[in-house]
Formats: structure tokens, C-alpha cells, sequence
């Protein structure tokens, strides 16, 4: 299902006769639409804008099965992703708290590096990357340590694709009283997440992940008590995640100037999210991308890195194949100038790339990498279907 | 001199008939053309993208008189402006470093806010918002107190409009061998200022002022020697200066996802500003503005704040008139529904209103603007010119 004609693909622009198809964790392709309700400037203290502004906190928390009269509060905070992620880990640790960071992947170690550059004493549950992590592990940390105030995970850790319990962590949480964090950065808006079931106090995720907005602005949605207790706790102004909510309840605006147009086309975007179906029809849509792209990419020979168990329909790693003519960059370039934009690997010790299937594609223009990929290998002198 | 036609603002609009003239200090109306150079999704490691940055970085030091070759170095830092403040109050002080804040209205107070926030010790020069700094103060709390490191002042501060004299502060702050910060969010672009000659170690600005992008980031622009003396100083990630520098050096790339549309858009406002004639020409239209609207509302009968001599061409503050039925909310909506936005007051203790004339704005622009506001007083009953 293709929501939208995206005819400024096509439409030809000075630098390039179409915008490259990026299969990337971000930032991602998006429709037109969304694009052009950026050729606005709306005055942040517009009625209309701070309406639209309260419209966007309304729907991010009613896509997480969430409500204000439910007790759940939405903060948008500009910035990245990580500014989001570090507003939270910033603002909510009390002094004297202490955060378990459930880690296995490069998303994971930065909430490490948060903790540790605001002087907030953490323990680390890591596990290996290909692994999920380890609810009994978990577990015994909460029991043995009860200085542990949070709990933070990754949902999906697009360093490699793979999809955390974050509901089956939430319940260990819960059972032992601490706060729980969860960074959904590319999972929110197409994997199906409620808040409570999942027992969330904050969650964190951004303008341009699966709600398909353009980059500009991260957003968190918390449970009220909770928001309400940190009072006094942030280390910084900018990020200080109690007083950036107060703002936008008080008269509805950004306490610093918000970016505007990114706003604009995130209210174009959520549109365009319940106009497929909200979370289920994005989900599909993104699964069915995923699926295809995973058939094709095996009949070509590669290999996905992460067992089809713990692997999410976001973003898949592949291993480089073993044949000493495909060198990474070249078949990046390749794919490049064919306007396709695939990803390097972030893992440490494994030669991998990664393909992303979020944002504004569908089926037809997974199948249109793939039949490039083919065609690279070719060019490359490798033969496909790749040796095993 | 009108450098694009900007026929969106005519061109008809699901919401409006057109947008509303901004007469703010920011988000500012921009040109259509800055915004439909976002009507694209770049990948943020495309070389074309990486180059785009490269380019924005040399040019925002080209417009402070200063490059690489010089010792500088633009650093881009995805928020607000407010965000690129913190961003060096948090990363550049030392631990036992000690700030000297000079502060005459609310973005002094606010760089004195986040220093306490990050614990770090300051001391305040205040004067009152209609006042200049005075720089033998400045100069007696330099020679009074060894502990001080850092010195940060606005240029213009747009809670009134003033304009700072930083190249006198900066020479008594180099003469004391001090630090030197200038917030020059509401100037950088429009007034001429050369790091080198007002001894600025570090200035910051943001996208969506006098050069006319659309918010987004925020940037800095650094004397590499004092840049490169902060590493361990950065109290945040997602702020840490030097980090960001480091990432931006190693592959022009952004070390988290970068706000792509709006950095479009900020490479073709840098255009239109060299097309415009650069600082000067932008200055110039600026002040012609500036000129007109304050010859208009005089002619009207309001009364501006601040005394001729101390007014920048960037924002004015105007008293209410001293008529009972001037109501400031009926004005403003008033004006308002007639696609003209002004800005309230930032006193605490008078009675005022801010009009901006920065931003796609010309002396056509302001003659609207000040049509519009005789016809509205005259709605309100209110007879021009005003009583004195």
C-alpha cells in the first residue's frame, strides 16, 4: 500500500534528476506531502501552531495506547534522537539514583556514556549483540542492588536489528518498583506498544523514525507521577525534560524557539500514518518491506547476522560475503549511484552492512534494490547466487 | 531590495489565504525559496550532504572575518539557539573555571540560569535593560576576581532590543586575559562583527535569524586554540562542543542524526545572503526597515523604549499608549487576522510591545505593517497620532 504519490521522486531537482531511496536507520525518505507542508512559517505563538503543537502531543500518546486522562503526558524536545534519549536520562535520575542500563548494542552503550557524563551511577547488564537480553540477568540486578532507581533498554538496537522484551523486561520492573526507560527511537509508530501494559514511564522516540517526519525534534511520553517527582533533578536547561513539558501546558509553546517547519510536517506525517492504518498498517507495511527485502537478499546468497527469532522488521544486518572481490565501499558506491543509500555495519568486530526498510517505502522499491544489488554484484565480478 | 519573489505567501494554502508576516524575533518569515530547498531527503553520509555542511561551516566563518587558515573553526549544533549557548557555557568552562555574566535583559539571565545549573560559579554584571554594560565594571570585577575565566555578554539583546558594545568588552576582557562568549543570535548575519578584532572566542548564533533559514540548529564559531583546550570540560553528550567539532572534522558528518531539511534550507539562505550582499547588504536592508517603522510608529504617536543611541536595527520595544483603550491582546489579534504578527513585551515591569523587522521582510513589509496598525487602532476607537 503506497499512501501517497510521491511525485517529487521524480520531479527532477537542481542537484539530481531524484532523490536518492535511502534503506538507512536515518534519516529516512518522505512523502512529498510531508516535505511540502514545510513551505510554511508559522509564528510559535500562532494559535493555529500551538493548536497543532498540542494536536501532535495528543496522537504521539494515543499511539501509545496512551492518554493524558489515562496519566500519560507527551514532552517534544528539539533536537535528535540522542538529545530526547539524554533529556530523560538527564532529568529524571534523582541525585542519589542510580540507572540499570540493559545493553547490546551501540544505542545501549550511549545511555552508558549519558549516565556517565552526568556523574549518575550506573550498572550495566550487557549481553552480546546477536543476543537478547537476559530477564533472569535483569532480574538478580534489581534484587541485589537497591540503590537502582531506573531502568533503561533499547527497544529495537539498530545497530544490529534486533528487537529487545522490552514487556517482559517492564514486568520485572514493575514487580521490583523502579522506573522504566525505554529508548523506541525506530520501533515507535510501527511496532505495536502500549505503555502501561509495558509498564513505561518514559518513552523516548523521534520526528523521523517510523512516523516518517522529517529530522528536527525527539519526543518523550511519560507517566505523569513520575514526570511530576523529578522536580529539581535536571542537569541541564536546554534538556530539562519537567520544565520543557510545564512550557508547552502552560500556553502551549516551545520555552525556546521551536522548529517550526519540522512541526508542520510531523502534523503532515501522523496524517499520513492513520491515513495506513496507524501502527498496524505502518507495521504491515514495514513487514512486508522487510520480508521481501530478507527473501531477496537470501536468493542473492547473503546472510542475515541475526537469528530470524530476535531480528525486527526495521533494519537487518547482512555479512560482507566471502569473496575477497566485494569490497564494502565500492558496493556502497555502486548502490549510490544507482540513488540507493544502504548502511555501513556498527558493529565492533564483524565485517556486516546494514539495509533499513522504514520511511517511505514499499515493495516496489525494495525489490528495485535488490535488482541493483544484483546488478553491482555483477558489475563487481561477483557471481550470484553468492557461495556459501 | 527584495531578492526573491516570494510568491508562496500569495499562493494559496490549505489553512490561509497566506502566511502571516512575522514581525518577531524569531521564527522569522523566510524566503520561499529557503523553504523549498527542504522539498528533498538527503542521507546524512551522501557526499553531496557532507560537502553542504562543509560549505555552511566555511561561510558562517567567512561572515565573522575569520576561516580555518585563521584559527577558527563553525561548529553546528542541532536545537535552538539556546541549545548552542549551553552547549558552550557547558563545555567550555573548566571545572574550577568561574563565568562573568554581563546581563542587561532576559538571554543574560538565561546564560546565568544554565551556569547555575551546571554548577558552574558566576558572577553578574546587571545593568537595567534600557542601560548599556559598563565596561568599568566589567573591568573592576576582571582585576577583582582571579577566579573569573569566562566572560559572556549578548550582543543584541532582543528582550529590548539594545545593542551591547562587545568590541569594547572584548578588548578589556582580552587586555585581562579572560575568555571571551558573545551570545549573537539576534545579529550574527546583519551586523558587522569580526571575531578576530572584537577578541571572541567563542560566538554563537543560530539558523532561523538574520540569515534567514528556518530554526533547527544552532552554530558556534570558535578560536580553535581555546576549542581545542576543552576536552573533559563537556558536561553533557548531546552539547559536548568539542565531541561534536571532532565528529563534524573526522567525516563531515554530524555525530547524531542532523536536522537534514533545515541545513537545506540553511545553505540556500547563506546564498540569498550573498546574493543580498552579505552582512552589509542585509544590514542595510534591515536598517532601512528598522528606519521606516520607527519613523511610522513616531508618526503615530508611539513612544520606543530604548534611547536612539543604544537601539539596534534588529528588534524595537515600543510603551503602550497611555489610552485606556489600548488593550495590548485586542491589538495584537487585531493585527493578527490582518496577517500581521508582532511580539509581546519581555519587561518585568512596564507595559510594552516587541516588533521585529529581521526576517523576509522589506519597506513595503513595514508599510503594511504600519497601515494595518493605524487602521486597528482605529477599530479600537483610539485616535492617531496618539495622545503624548
Amino acid at each position: 500500500m503506497r499512501p501517497t504519490d510521491d511525485s517529487i521522486r521524480q520531479s527532477g531537482h537542481p542537484a539530481s534528476a531524484r532523490d536518492k531511496l535511502l534503506f538507512t536507520p536515518g534519516p529516512l525518505t518522505t512523502s512529498s506531502t510531508v516535505k511540502r507542508a514545510m513551505l510554511h512559517d508559522a509564528g510559535s505563538r500562532d494559535p493555529g501552531f500551538i493548536q497543532l503543537v498540542r494536536d501532535i502531543r495528543g496522537q504521539l500518546l494515543h499511539l501509545g495506547g496512551a492518554s493524558p486522562e489515562a496519566g500519560y503526558e507527551a514532552v517534544l524536545m528539539q533536537g535528535s534522537g540522542t538529545f530526547g534519549v539524554e533529556s530523560v536520562i538527564s532529568s529524571v535520575l534523582p541525585r542519589d539514583g542510580k540507572l540499570l542500563a540493559i545493553v547490546n548494542g551501540a544505542y545501549g552503550e550511549r545511555i552508558v556514556a549519558m549516565a556517565a557524563r552526568h556523574g549518575i551511577p550506573a550498572r550495566v547488564v550487557r549481553q552480546a549483540e546477536d543476543q537478547l537480553p537476559s530477564v533472569a540477568a535483569i532480574e538478580a540486578a534489581l534484587q541485589d542492588d537497591v540503590q537502582i532507581t531506573h531502568v533503561a533498554v533499547v527497544h529495537c538496537e539498530t545497530t544490529t536489528g534486533i528487537l529487545n522484551p522490552i514487556a517482559a523486561i517492564g514486568q520485572v520492573v514493575k514487580r521490583h518498583h523502579r522506573e522504566f526507560i525505554v529508548d523506541a527511537m525506530s520501533s515507535f509508530g510501527a511496532i505495536p506498544l502500549n505503555l502501561a501494559e509495558a509498564h513505561i514511564d518514559y518513552l523516548i522516540s523521534s520526528a523521523n523514525k517510523c512516523i516518517e517526519g522529517v529530522p528536527g525534534f525527539a519526543f518523550v511520553l511519560a507517566r505523569r507521577e513520575a514526570l511530576l517527582a523529578i522536580e529539581g533533578r535536571a542537569r541541564t536547561l536546554s534538556l530539562d525534560l519537567l520544565a520543557q513539558w510545564k512550557g508547552l501546558e502552560l500556553d502551549g509553546q516551545f520555552r525556546f524557539t521551536p522548529p517550526t517547519h519540522a512541526l508542520l510536517a510531523f502534523a503532515q506525517a501522523l496524517k499520513e500514518l492513520a491515513e495506513e492504518g496507524g501502527v498496524a498498517g505502518r507495521g504491515a507495511r514495514y513487514r512486508a518491506n522487510h520480508a521481501a527485502l530478507l527473501q531477496g537478499m537470501n536468493a542473492l546468497g547473503f546472510r542475515p547476522y541475526l537469528a530470524a527469532a530476535v531480528q525486527s522488521f526495521i533494519i537487518t544486518t547482512f555479512h560482507y560475503p566471502p569473496n575477497p572481490k566485494f569490497v564494502f565501499d565500492q558496493f556502497y558506491q555502486r548502490l549510490f549511484l544507482k540513488d540507493f543509500v544502504i548502511y555501513p555495519g556498527k558493529l565492533t568486530r564483524l565485517d556486516c552492512f546494514r539495509i533499513g526498510n522504514i520511511g517511505r517505502l514499499n515493495l516496489e522499491d525494495i525489490h528495485a534494490l535488490l535488482t541493483a544489488i544484483a546488478a553491482v554484484l555483477e558489475d563487481m565480478g561477483i557471481t550470484v547466487p553468492l557461495d556459501p
